[in-house]
């Protein structure tokens, strides 16, 4: 029962899904961003029972794919700035194409070793291009929770011997320190982890939304006299509410002083270490014992890979080995390099591929020439919003985030609740109408516009647009709603 | 710094990706499935530094494709039986290329609404297809381990009210029960969950490598009366030695008479539970609490996509909400369904659009076709296997793994030692000419030449012809190397 088409048959759907692919690209111009069809529309679309009999591909790719296309968020737009998403790049759409094709499984360097190399070669990349250690290890993951949970399943291994076998069952307890704005995703690894959320300490931040760091330190004396066994400091490289990035060389002094690991979550913001603009806010980061880095991020690689990197490779493997304890310390160079004893996952597919081609097509110059351009829009953003009237900005912009709301400048003024309630309007009436997308978030409490850019092809025009509709959509809410009186 | 091509040279560039893919289709039948290169050729030839300016893209897909598809193991190949993997489909290879341009992250409706819609079809399917439950929930995860991490992960939770935010501190330790023949990513995931491997029980397995249910029990009693806390049993719906499926029935009823979770693990064997021919073996699946499954191993996916299947979205959501409590259980059917709240991953690809093509262009009734052909071509194997003087059979073939040995038909008989040295010496030959590969394992402390078919461009030629080579290399090895005297 061979499923394959004949070779001429799969040229032609090889051709069919370009045309598609290039009928998307070339129309992002003109295409909204968001759709406007309800929950049911799309449910009931995707309603049908198990096929039995199988449909005509040419027909499902003719009828199905511009569906698909046509009801998804487009953040390959350069009129998405929500969340912390990256346009992807054309050079990954060609690598998971060659990849599927191929179709290696990278457990074990018999079975893809040239996928094997490809992969330790990008580790290498990743950690130079950020300034991190020579020799470092690490893995590729999907994504940014991934390489999180990875981190510090990695610390709690090396600093609770014995909880491979025995579990988080020490007498005491194992904590970890983070700051109040930390991802979620810390919290969800701490719980996967069964070291328990409630033992992960939110330190509170100052007003720049850095960790306050002598309140951190007083809680680790704390819990030393309370019993506690602190295990791990987790520093923020560009937190995603704002992108804070904590005082990293001062969280590297406590975690040395304390015996503790160095985790540095920098999945959206630790590769603006590699740009001269920005790199000083990142000192300290050579010092993590782990970062998280996601190249589906700010390096434009499309969705999905992560990456976590270890200051060497034997703590990995005391982490993900499963040779015999006497033979896990095999030398980094061995004969053929199983990757199977590096991670968690047995079979994995070549996500490397995509992020070796990407490097090697667009060199790390004009992967940073992005990061810069981004972070300098989303400057001329903060700096638009500080002499605007009708917005005022609510955080720093130490990276690409930009955090504001829509105040409006003529009538009376209003309270921080009716400014909350404004501006979710607006964020909901954005999204319906589909020309721009950004998302929200709370910031002290308030409801803040975020508008985030780490894609390539957002330029000023998209950004002092974004503005601009903002400002018409906050004057017609006022106008028409009347929120005003 | 806009990295896009313009259209007519991205056009370009797919057509070129695509030759490359066609090309290597085309050449599917003369390719060997190994390479002779050994380690260091290739990572020398990945060694290079971190490009600073980047290369053509035709340049590289030019030059270096050729090499990486030729230096791959190719199980995508109609003479592949090694460990458990698929040959992939030319219909998941179009939807990786389709899904990466679009490049949506599921982790919110709003994102992605069809493919949150499109995730939601595939896990119902996927349940129909192998008789589960209506109504349940689950996700598609990388493969079989995080699969099985996310069941027991939900398994945990649900038995231990409390763990996610105290950890794993329980006055009793939790306790789980598996065959000593399941597979190390059970290991991995109770380590992962802080569970701790002591406390994954191996229970001994019968002379056709089926769990002991009576021992399987009286370990249970045994630890509640130690003062443990037996939460879940682990069944094996296909072992990855031997295709073994344990009693799925018997443990069902003692999970029910212990109030345990049910958990198992089919991610190799749990879609041979749609076909006539071996659906009875699976008496009891239905019964689960949780399946492991993995549309990338026999439904011809390419990699990666696992399954975590699980009786129903409240359980589910118990696990990975992070809204808050009284919140959590908003219905199945919410307005705008985010996947966030399903998955311990927030950004997520649009792996489900390769499952949901899969199944929409070949139907349920192809796919279960090729199934049913593995496992008759596998009997088929271990009857030639029976009849021969010079092998010998070494397990039931419930499925389709083959377990066998070379035992040479004339000369002195040998010890079991120098069969275990000569049979490791057919598989080194094997993989080094690289005509076929399969892998060994180990049976009773013995090696074992190891044949698992799970791809649908193996024909009964390919399977006789793995045989014959093997012969052949018997022969030669003791002819020429003298294991004989």
């Amino acid at each position: 029962m061979n499923l394959d088409f004949d070779l001429q048959r799969f040229r032609r759907l090889l051709e069919l899904s370009s045309e598609q692919v290039l009928s998307l690209y070339g129309s992002l111009g003109e295409r909204k961003v968001t759709h406007a069809s309800g929950p049911q529309v799309i449910a009931d679309r995707f309603s049908e029972p198990l096929p039995i009999e199988g449909r005509e591909p040419e027909e499902l790719l003719a009828k199905e794919v511009p569906f698909i296309f046509g009801h998804s968020t487009l953040n390959i737009s350069p009129r998405f700035f929500a969340y912390v998403m990256s346009g992807g790049s054309q050079v990954g759409i060609l690598a998971e194409l060659l990849g599927a094709a191929l179709n290696v499984n990278h457990a074990k360097w018999h079975l893809a070793s040239a996928a094997a190399e490809i992969e330790r070669a990008v580790i290498r990349w990743l950690s130079e291009f950020i300034g991190y250690r020579t020799g470092a290890g690490g893995a590729l993951v999907s994504g940014g929770s991934e390489a999180n949970l990875y981190c510090l399943r990695v610390a709690r291994d090396e600093k609770a011997p014995g909880v491979r076998e025995d579990g988080c069952r020490s007498a005491r307890p194992l904590t970890l320190y983070a700051s109040a704005e930390t991802h979620s995703c810390i919290n969800k690894s701490v719980e996967m982890l069964g070291i328990g959320s409630r033992h992960l300490r939110k330190i509170p931040v100052d007003s720049r939304f850095r960790v306050d760091v002598r309140k951190l330190e007083e809680h680790i004396a704390q819990d030393l006299k309370a019993g506690m066994q602190p295990f791990c400091i987790v520093g923020n490289a560009g937190t995603v509410n704002s992108g804070a990035v904590d005082d990293l060389d001062a969280l590297a002094d406590v975690a040395s002083r304390y015996g503790l690991w160095f985790h540095v979550d920098g999945a959206y913001g630790a590769a603006a270490a590699a740009v001269d603009a920005t790199s000083e806010m990142f000192r300290g980061l050579e010092r993590a014992d782990s970062i998280a880095l996601d190249p589906h991020k700010w390096l434009q690689v499309p969705f999905e890979a992560g990456c976590a990197l270890v200051r060497d490779w034997a703590s990995i493997r005391n982490s993900f080995s499963y040779a015999a304890p006497y033979l896990r310390a095999t030398s980094d160079n061995a004969e053929r390099w199983d990757w199977m004893g590096h991670t968690f996952q047995l079979s994995r597919g070549f996500r490397a591929l995509k992020v070796w081609m990407q490097f090697q097509v667009y060199g790390s110059r004009k992967l940073k020439a992005v990061i810069e351009e981004n972070v300098s829009l989303m400057h001329r953003l903060g700096a638009e919003i500080d002499q605007a009237r009708d917005f005022e900005r609510m955080a720093p912009v130490p990276l690409s985030i930009v955090c504001f709301r829509y105040v409006p400048a003529q009538g009376p003024s209003l309270a921080d609740d009716e400014l909350d309630r404004l501006n979710d309007r607006i964020l909901e009436e954005c999204e319906r109408r589909g020309e721009f997308f950004l998302t929200g978030t709370k910031l002290n409490g308030r409801t803040a516009l975020r508008a985030c850019l780490i894609n390539h092809r957002t330029t000023e025009a998209e950004t002092l647009g974004l503005l601009a509709h903002l400002r018409s959509l906050g004057e017609e809410l006022t106008g028409v709603a009347g929120v005003r009186p």
